[in-house]
């Protein structure tokens, strides 16, 4: 008999799956390179923008700097590309930043990449969301209004399938990406060929840079800020490496192969973008990205403008979906290495980390609500926590090769730390020129998801040393009496005291009196009754019904009467939220009492409304002694 | 050791009163005027108003048709004083109309007074309140924007206070009445001087009348209409006959007596500030009350002005308070009959009916913040309730007088049976002309409070019916199986056992395998351990912990291995917030998993973090035998 709650999770997120279902499908290069670049390949649809987004108080002159600052991040790629084929080749069953970190450099660097990853996963999810959001309204631009709403309709809807538990089903996911490598191809080719042709008809034209040019501080901070921004281009780029072990064998060789042809590619869009925003003289607006003012322009509105957007669109909904998978399992590694919550550790019905993809979808809504689903101002906190694992992670692969001395350690080392070194610098410079534009939240926030590791960490650890046990046998209660409060003689009454009588053979009825009258009656009923449990009369002066049984219980093990109190409670379950309403909660006022007193247990003994207690059979109190077992104490070990 | 939310409850509330405090002063007719009328009187400050309110649509014309339905409410007003003069005397333990419609009409007309009252009580407050807030920010007009912000406050200061709980402290009471009656007088007094000295300018010149004038339907409509809100003056009257029982000797004359002098003093009042209203020629404005535009004229907007405008506040929020004392009154009356949820019967540490209180203020603020503190918008809905109680209460003392066949009981009830007649009429009247006007809400309302009383009475009857209890000595179990579900060797999983122990010789560890590699090592630590109690091993292949356990409860129960079962849960109490989020609710986790079944306990043994299990002794597994108790079971009866 489900009920209607589980009905409806099942209808939602399907039939639980057995453990044994936990299976690995290892990917081709082709589909490999479709699944673990979507992150990196739809940075293309907002890094040209959030550069020329810098630029744009120089007017149309800043479309002079935006394709020799994409082609100096070109470089950086490049370089960290490079870098990453050496970690794929010395982690060949996947390395992390948090893996590398710890691994190499220690707890607290560990911690710091472990910090930076899980801003920039939920960062992953509000920007590319918010810009594929964007991609849409900027085809339907009555759509502009409801973008938050789109923004958290489309969270939910991951967060719905992947609490269902996605595989990562190569061919499904392949389409999205092949259609977007396509149709950027056919951007790039067509929107050059006019280029060369000479048809195009910018729609600004650009003013030549005076010679010598503007070179003061402002200036220089400018470009680099332009910079700063445009290296969000660069996320994403670690995935492949962190994948290893879902390649086909060779895994290694097979993954380097496919980050050379996703940098490439990422290399390609990311220029040619910019060189096209350049000659079609195209500045950002509000409400229409510089990716769909390309199209307009180059495909010149048609049906290849549209699967450009919905292209976009896909692509980026597939970036977010990779933050679902890797959010989830580095809050599980973390949970493991008692750094997170222990929810985050377990696998729920479907094999999903339930925990860390619900947490995951919170967060990002809560940013994307709170940047109302703006792209441009969601992206300056992106990219530092990206640069600060980049500069982590290689730097903990220097360590890595000068502990090995493998052959060639030295070049290695030295490519590895000029990558560490660049990817730092970017950091600083991240940091230091976005800092008043929403950088500080994350500077701030790093710490205090570091402190917040280390205080989860420091309890569990607190926690597993004092409850170890190493006793050879369990100690001993001496003398247990049991206390049932009761309030008239009646049918729950009477269940917890068949249930007290059951389990010791102390068992006192106590009676709180709020009004002298009714307790009067109450003592001749119990008079009569006669089932040999004494009932004991506690005056409430303050009409409290719980001071006064604390302070009985209180003074039963003072005095040293019994050193094992339980309180056994009758529980009215009622069938209907409308009954809970009508019933005092009692018993969970008494445990809520009880609850700080070492040595007393509070027991409620439910009464189903509307369903009799079933018991196998009856007697009288006079028989009341302690029946042998006639049945014997197996152990029906299953196992 | 109070807690901290104790500590901030006693700073709030005070310290808990004993029972016995609860003394009842009795009254003198000067001081009972002053508690019991300020609900009456307080009237004055919208009833005229109100009528204008509707007659405006005929301009300045409106003014000469003011005074005569005054007039009329004031006839209305005779005839109901008298009709009530009558249930003074004869009950004079204090007559309310839920009783009286009860005891003479039956069940049913009893409880359409009581819904009619609870509504009335709630609209008191909410107009009481947002017409004194109006008379402060008649004075001061900058804090209009903020009048429902004023008067969610003023509510929730009446709330602390009766929560405090408050006697009916004449002297303190009696001053913000006779500072109103006093104030009235002079307003009164010297606006009449100043219109026969001739020297007043109205502010608009009241036009005559035309010879016949309109009287199509509209106008007749519009005419009652005005007549059904100048009622609202009326609400309150029948204050002084519910609390005969608060007067000093003898009671129902002294209680006659200031009935008397509460209708004049509410006649004079009303028909004064109306007539004064013609003669100054005052409409109703925006953000000014009408009694504030009075003031001003007739007082020049000095002192005086100054002192009407802070006793109608005053007396107003002491109309609010006489609420504060009848709807928790009448709750508790109800929740004894079994109309309402228990917990509106116990009076609270202070004496008061908490829950009772905290109930209208909340339906009272709702109202205020629905209606933006809007008197006027409120006021449609009022005095229908008050109209229904009047006819029920009458009509009520017709059957009295029938049945009890007293000297002079023809003329009683035909006085009684007039005043039914006539308030029923009117009650008719109100819901006609104001059913577009919000009276609907009303009409809605009362009937579903209604259905809600009847099903509540319904439940708790079934309720007391099922658990009455007649036999005369208790069942018995035969036998009783406890599980302890084990995760590990730990202190609190040893204290869960050790319980267990004490309270069952059939005991078994139970331990749900997700991870095969962990439950090997379990077993052999276990067998190490080797304290008696058999280890069982259940598999788990979609890693639930609870649905494992359920069946093997089942199991047991259905194979007839036992007919009680109870599952003792260690349970980690953590010291802070903190380490609450970092603990699985397991145990609370397994009590709902069981909730439903019969004959399954689920007993949580707290383990507190950070301190330790204080036993008396300790004993080796081998010696875990029953100990024959040293300490006698004796009765500590305490009465």
């Amino acid at each position: 008999m489900p009920t209607p709650l589980t009905r409806f999770k099942r209808i939602l997120f399907g039939r639980p799956l057995a453990s044994d279902r936990l299976e690995h499908e290892r990917l081709n290069k082709k589909t490999a390179l479709a699944v673990l670049s979507s992150d990196a390949i739809s940075s293309v649809a907002y890094a040209t923008e959030q550069t020329l987004l810098v630029l744009v108080v120089l007017g149309a002159a800043a479309l002079n700097y935006v394709v020799p600052i994409s082609a100096v991040i070109v470089g950086l790629l490049v370089l960290v590309a490079l870098s990453y084929r050496q970690t794929i080749y010395a982690y060949p069953s996947g390395g992390g930043s948090y893996t590398v970190a710890k691994d190499n450099l220690g707890r607290m660097p560990g911690l710091v990449a472990a910090a930076a990853l899980l801003t920039d996963y939920i960062l992953t999810v509000s920007v590319s969301i918010s810009s594929g959001i964007a991609a849409i309204t900027s085809a339907y631009p009555r759509l502009v209004p409801h973008t938050v709403l789109l923004c958290v309709a489309a969270v939910l809807l991951l967060m719905v399938i992947n609490l269902r538990g996605v595989r990562e089903s190569g061919i499904a996911f392949s389409v999205p990406t092949y259609v977007f490598i396509a149709i950027m191809l056919a951007l790039i080719v067509t929107g050059l060929a006019r280029v060369f042709a000479g048809t195009v008809v910018p729609r600004h034209v650009v003013p030549a840079v005076p010679h010598g040019g503007p070179l003061g501080f402002a200036f220089t901070f400018l470009i680099l800020r332009a910079f700063a921004e445009g290296c969000v281009a660069m996320t994403g780029t670690e995935a492949i490496s962190n994948g290893v072990g879902a390649f086909k064998k060779p895994s290694a060789r097979n993954a380097a192969t496919t980050l050379a042809w996703m940098a490439a590619t990422l290399a390609t869009f990311f220029i040619g973008t910019s060189i096209l925003a350049r000659h079609y003289g195209i500045l950002p607006v509000a409400n229409e990205t510089l990716l769909s003012q390309l199209g307009r322009d180059v495909f010149g509105g048609g049906v290849l403008y549209y699967v450009l957007q919905y292209a976009t669109f896909a692509l980026l909904v597939l970036a977010a979906n990779t933050a679902f998978a890797d959010f989830p399992r580095l809050s599980s590694i973390l949970s493991r290495d008692g750094y997170m919550p222990r929810q985050f550790s377990a696998r729920g019905d479907r094999l999903a980390f339930s925990n860390g993809i619900i947490a995951l979808a919170l967060f990002a809504m809560l940013l994307i609500w709170l940047f109302h689903g703006d792209t441009s101002a969601l992206i300056p906190l992106y990219a530092i926590g990206v640069f600060v694992c980049f500069t982590l992670s290689q730097a903990g692969m220097v360590v890595h090769w000068i502990r090995s001395r493998e052959p060639g350690w030295r070049w290695r080392a030295a490519l590895n730390g000029l990558g560490a070194v660049a990817t730092a610098l970017v950091s600083i410079v991240q940091v230091a020129t976005k800092f008043t534009h929403g950088a500080w939240i994350v500077v701030l926030i790093i710490p205090v998801i570091i402190l917040m590791l280390r205080r989860i960490h420091r309890h569990y650890d607190h926690f597993a040393r004092e409850v170890a046990y190493n006793g050879q046998a369990p100690l001993m209660f001496l003398h247990h009496t049991v206390i049932v409060p009761v309030n008239g003689i009646t049918k729950p009454t009477a269940g917890a005291l068949v249930y007290a009588t059951t389990i010791s053979e102390d068992v006192r009825a106590v009676y709180v009196e709020v009004d002298p009258d009714t307790s009067a009656e109450l003592r001749r009923q119990w008079a009569e009754w006669d089932i040999g449990v004494d009932l004991v009369v506690l005056e409430s002066p303050y009409r409290s019904i719980l001071r006064p049984l604390v302070s009985y219980v209180d003074e039963l093990t003072a005095r040293g009467e019994a050193d094992l109190v339980t309180v056994v409670v009758p529980e009215i379950v009622p069938r209907s939220w409308f009954g809970h309403l009508l019933h005092n909660k009692t018993a969970l006022f008494i445990r809520t009492a009880f609850v700080f007193r070492p040595n007393v247990v509070v027991t409620a003994v439910p009464y189903l409304i509307g369903r009799a207690v079933r018991l196998r059979d009856l007697m009288a109190h006079d028989e009341l002694v302690e029946q042998p077992s006639d049945i014997p104490t197996n152990s029906v070990d299953a196992a």
